[in-house]
């Protein structure tokens, strides 16, 4: 029998799993794996850690958790692979069957035939045409060659200033590798916000994290220029003219599907610029698969195709595509929920599903939303604020999104909440959800089971929320709504909002009514320190009367803008 | 109109929550809340942590997130909510409507009159008449008072040997706590395992951790009596007339419904001693609702109805309890998946959904297992095992349990698994789960995903599993299957089985085969650390046509035995 003749183009996350699925299912099938880089099989999430200095190995990247560093004869020995390290394919010729590589190092051409194909090319990053964007001292974090780069400026210790273009996951994981190594960083982000994964006000609530660490901050500030001397970077430049003093740049304005191979050998290309597949992670040639960052893939909530260069997907995919190459389309790869997390120094950020901001993109009108903020564990083990964002369908009541910030355990909140959306529950599933309890893990109402409650107080009627940032905007449009802080008066003395509310402890506030407004229909805005003080308060005002209360979600601790 | 008279019988968990729910739902009832003890709405959960000195301030276990106990004035300042602590209820007059109370301190008696009563009362230890139970020095640790007395033990640092008589979840708390405070300690329990949420083979390892410890540890050994002199403890003797000498004992061999009231009250009780309810928590006397450890629930996976005395059920039965004494029949409680965790010193343990044990107790055997251990994050991170099992029905692939232990983030794993099975997830669902990646949180595919793909292998009949304890029955009556270690030499020198393994490295695998039995049916057991690359073993020697090949699951990580 004639052996199946598998290629992979690509040797990173998505090709280095699909060559493993297909040999683990083929055990005679040639399967050879073509990369460009020197390097193979690199941990490249794992990249700003080991320019941070968490670890010196730089083999680490590299190699299995026995410790076996993947190269070539790794990929020969263990998987019977070959790998063809620092060669390039320069063309596919789908006509024929065949890939045409250059041996970088060699310099020779050599033609490689295929049964079935896997592309995984990855991404690349976005490079705009900005003047002096060649000068020495600009760089991305992409690479095991930009990880080098910026590896050796973090030990040489030279380097005293860096500006971090673009707010996303690698920017600010990358402003921290920087900042623990001793170098003053500024994040210049064009939106209005860092990690647009996330809404505005838990984007905020990260920023005033970094800002505490030393790290300086533009956002909705584009760069106009790179300026230098003897072809050596000096400073930034923004659109408003301020220069930025700094040694190194390092671009993270995000990366677009490396799909130019499939473009030029003319397979189906989506409108983000990734090869089209299908569920079977199949191009429109059926003897090409594709997988990882050069595809688009299935949104699972619009079931559109989206652009979600994630790693974790990547292995998913190049999964699929490795078994259904080898036994035809067997297989299926649904998509994605967009979940994700970075961590920020000692916060972590992290959402699955929809942000509001991801909602109205979508034209989604039907949904309700509730911020939640709580310790992740009882005070006496060492709790940790998390303060969340709730998304549910009005509909159906389905949850449609969750993100959280926080320094306390947000990636059990994540992986709680990506779960429950694949279960498709609802907030009535949530309410009762058995979750493990004991405290050194948890409340004994786990923060996210109480979002889920605090939901179905505000979709039964019996809360009426106002977010921060509808507060601040009533506080700058010089409306005066009653602000009522329900908390002791020691905890006001050590800091409060000083937006001219008005003290009345929660348990004084049934004999102190006479201190609210005389018009029962008066707007009045309660809080507290998490608010559920403010809503016992919006309880209360509500049972005597009042007509128009709201509490603040998420009290003090959700709010991002300047306090006393 | 009339306001509304709510008793509630019992102020820890579920009555302290139900109090405040209907107070929320009812500003104007008159609340009243009857608590034998002098505490309020203790962190009963939280005792070992507070015995063990993780911290010192003993308010912490009776305060608000905000710092404020809640003792009778905070429940009528903040909640207007009458608790009557110290106060005994003796009798419920059905009939009348009417509950009979004495005051423990002032010593008069008092009859206070419901609409709907809520009846609380929790659990009680199990106590057993062994002779010389009455000896000073044997306690419980589950009320404020025996934390108290276990604290001061701790702090005065006299007691040099505790034995802790049960090794469940109390009974390993109390342990570790013990040993914080520098008391030689040996826990006896009567079963064959400790925590038997888990099954055998994670519990030893569980084991192997707490005797890494210093901790001495007897299963299946019964007590046969306490031994002292003049009246104080100086030991415990087993049931094979060993005795271990030691000033101190700790019953910990679980509790029974506390419900002696309902009992009195002719209320319907179920098998297990609790007091009956229906999903609205409502008893058989439709005035009389009952929530938390004195109550049976119903099993989300059998249907019947358990006794699942965990303080999150508790919680959760309070708000529903609560809510219905107001509005009438309008919440339900679905009821328990057993969902648990605890923590062992650097290992936790947790546990969703059946076990194999509990599995077998139900008569099914239409499912299928599979034991994973890996890392739960990359190794440059820091990362920790976990080594975990996961059951499936084998009709329509659904998740019908997962445990994990170990040093890793079993807690993230639990909830993830528990959301799964709310959502009633496939293991088709699990395999291409999207779960929050990044290096400081989880490996590119987390190891409950992991979990699912060795799962849909030995679905589809591409792996063959072999449990540890199958081997050493195997080993234990002398079959010699050959035994493959598919790791390096190093990782052979540096520690190893010893159980007349042959160790063919991975790599050299496929050029050494003429190493193994000719007889191509021949059982071969191949491993490695997590045995990864024992599956990869077992699929190369089953494509050179051995026919009797399988993978030890979870490789020596999984391993409880001795080795070498």
């Amino acid at each position: 029998m004639e052996m199946k003749k598998i290629i992979i183009i690509g040797g990173s996350a998505a090709g280095a799993k699909a060559a493993a699925k297909a040999r683990r299912l083929d055990e005679f099938a040639e399967i050879t794996l073509v990369q460009k880089s020197p390097d193979l099989s690199m941990a490249s999430c794992g990249y700003p850690y080991y320019v941070g200095g968490l670890f010196n190995d730089r083999n680490q990247l590299l190699c299995t958790p026995a410790g076996i560093v993947r190269d070539p004869v790794f990929f020969d020995k263990a998987k019977a692979i070959k790998a063809l390290v620092e060669t390039e394919v320069v063309a596919i010729d789908r006509h024929n069957k065949q890939v045409h590589c250059r041996d970088l190092k060699a310099g020779n051409e050599l033609t490689l035939v295929y049964d079935k194909l896997i592309i995984s090319t990855g991404a690349r990053p976005n490079m705009p045409p900005i003047p002096g964007i060649d000068l020495d001292g600009i760089t991305n974090l992409l690479s095991m060659a930009d990880t080098d780069y910026l590896r050796q400026i973090c030990d040489e210790k030279k380097v005293k200033q860096a500006v971090v273009i673009g707010g996303g996951l690698i920017g600010v994981e990358t402003c921290e590798a920087l900042v623990l190594s001793g170098i003053k960083v500024t994040v210049v982000e064009a939106l209005d916000q860092v990690l647009t994964f996330l809404d505005w006000d838990l984007a905020k609530l990260v920023e005033n994290h970094m800002r505490t660490k030393g790290v300086e901050i533009f956002t909705s500030k584009g760069v106009k220029a790179f300026v230098g001397k003897d072809g050596k970077l000096s400073g930034v430049q923004l659109a408003d003219n301020t220069v930025i003093n700094c040694e190194l740049a390092v671009m993270a304005i995000g990366v677009r599907p490396n799909s130019g191979l499939g473009i030029a050998a003319g397979l189906e290309i989506g409108k983000f610029g990734g090869i089209a597949v299908n569920q079977y992670m199949q191009t429109s040639d059926p003897d090409i698969y594709a997988a990882g960052d050069c595809v688009e893939i299935p949104s699972r909530i619009s079931g559109e195709p989206v652009f979600a260069p994630m790693g974790d997907m990547a292995n998913l995919e190049g999964r699929v595509a490795g078994e259904n190459a080898i036994n035809g389309n067997s297989v299926t790869f649904p998509g994605t929920y967009h979940t994700g997390i970075c961590k920020i120094f000692d916060f972590s950020a992290g959402s699955t599903g929809l942000s509001i901001k991801a909602a109205e993109r979508m034209g989604l009108t039907d949904y309700q939303t509730v911020v939640n903020a709580s310790p992740d564990k009882p005070g006496f083990m060492g709790a940790k604020l998390l303060v969340s964002k709730m998304l549910v369908s009005t509909k159906d009541q389905r949850l449609l999104g969750y993100q959280c910030v926080g320094p306390g355990d947000v990636s059990k909140q994540i992986a709680t909440a990506a779960m429950a959306m694949l279960g498709k529950l609802t907030v009535e599933d949530l309410v009762n959800a058995d979750l493990p309890y004991a405290p050194p893990f948890s409340l004994a109402i786990d923060h996210f089971i109480t979002s889920a409650h605090i939901m179905q107080n505000k979709l039964k009627g019996r809360m009426t929320g106002i977010s921060v940032t509808e507060v601040w905007d009533k506080i700058q449009s010089n409306e005066k709504p009653f602000f009522l802080d329900g908390r002791s008066p020691a905890e006001f003395a050590e800091m409060h909002l000083g937006i001219g509310e008005h003290l009345i402890p929660l348990g004084a506030l049934r004999s102190r009514l006479a201190e609210l407004p005389t018009d029962k229909n008066s707007e009045i805005i309660c809080f507290c320190k998490i608010s559920l003080r403010g809503y016992e308060a919006e309880l209360i005002l509500r049972a005597h009367g009042y007509t128009n209360v709201k509490v603040m979600e998420g009290g003090i601790m959700a709010w991002p803008y300047p306090r006393k």
